[in-house]
């Protein structure tokens, strides 16, 4: 593994594994979510809250949100091209999103150790209200994904 | 609101208040979830893990996992028929699920105090073998589900 | 290792991590938590809320109910005599403590898989009030604790 | 209550808040803990590793570490002399911490709708490594500390 690359390189390795990933990420895929931006330690995804998204509250499932969160973790994680597997996640939720809503995911690192990292995301509206806080904890496989 | 209800008729209750959930809970009827049994204080669902659930490391996508946890909470959670919001969930991934597998939610009520509840769930695939831990919390909003 | 015990041996077992354990866990000690009872998967701690626990507001620490669950934690989850390290912690509080206040901690483990595994802790106070809810995921170092 | 304030005035009131809060906050006193800056919507604290925190495994206990966090999480949460009541928090350990180390967090505000707010604390050693991430959630109960 050679990971230590910076600048402009860093940038094209995150857009690279992503391009990957997201080829055989068939439940992201099937969510209609869409990668819109990817660095060596962020992603930035966004989702269309559609109908049969919907729980039996009328409101935007939790699993739904939290799977949006979740995949922009999993995007900002494997973005240098080490293999990182969730441990552990948490969502907050604050607010209520409604079908038809443009939700967007900013994950990005928060902090490391070791092995050991910790993703935070945030879940925003096209209003900019807060949906949901996401933090997610992973490890590293010490193998490249790509 | 009369919820202190008992035996045969909390049961009762318990898969009134589901199927009418259900009927408009478009996201667990999406993937596919079936509310198996419910009771007053807990629900066990049930997911295939269908080719479009799995991510990019070919293993079914967190959130599917967390999405029929969630929804066996909300089923759980509903049951005495007093709205309850989640605010706010934690999951812990302890193995792999598999295309293919037949995965099992079991959601029940852990602790109470005033208008908040806990509630865990344990998911497990086909062969009894742990997937996820789950454990939600919620509000009452102080209104009825019917 | 050895750790296939059973029975009496596995209590006995128990309760010899826990001395050898609570002999140098200064904190516990500090805080005047006792652990009343150990087996191979539980464990079961009190504390009194001092005057020295209390915060701005008036009651009990959060920060000390959390050590009161994460001791009980550590305790059951070495009880087999295999060293385990804490990953993450959630807590979440349902009802505050107050100066005087006996609680106990009732920790057991909840799910396991490979070296993982997870732990549950309830805090409660003298009136059988549920206090907070506490869930712990440690990874065993493979090797004991004796 | 008045709360919109803002630049100096922000400040003095979090400071005025916190020495308030402090003065009978005898759990953080007691643990030698020190708040060393405060703002409007964040706080520093920090801790020395005494003898008497450390933990059967000979490193500084979970559950202190968790307090210090969350004192500075509390102390953040108070600052615009709004009072707040945690409701669930979360804590990942990434290091240990030793005997004589000089721990500090901070904790800031990561996001707020309505009534509720997430606040995100890390905790680091004397050489900068992060021991550590924090998250709480709080409530307003719609009155001043002050």
């Amino acid at each position: 593994m050679a990971n230590e690359v910076s600048g402009r390189d860093a940038y094209a390795l995150a857009r690279k594994v992503t391009d990957v990933m997201y080829e055989r990420d068939y439940a992201t895929q099937h969510l209609g979510i869409k990668v819109q931006e990817v660095g060596p330690d962020y992603a930035i995804l966004t989702m269309v809250v559609e109908p049969y998204m919907v729980n039996g509250h009328d409101i935007c499932h939790g699993g739904m949100t939290y799977t949006l969160a979740d995949s922009a973790f999993a995007y900002a994680c494997n973005a240098q091209d080490v293999a990182m597997v969730a441990s552990g996640c948490v969502i907050d939720y604050l607010a209520p999103a409604h079908k038809g809503d443009t939700l967007t995911a900013i994950a990005r690192e928060s902090a490391s150790s070791g092995r050991q990292k910790v993703f935070d995301a945030v879940v925003t509206n096209q209003n900019g209200a807060v949906i949901a806080t996401f933090r997610g904890r992973a490890a590293s496989l010490k193998k490249n994904v790509l």
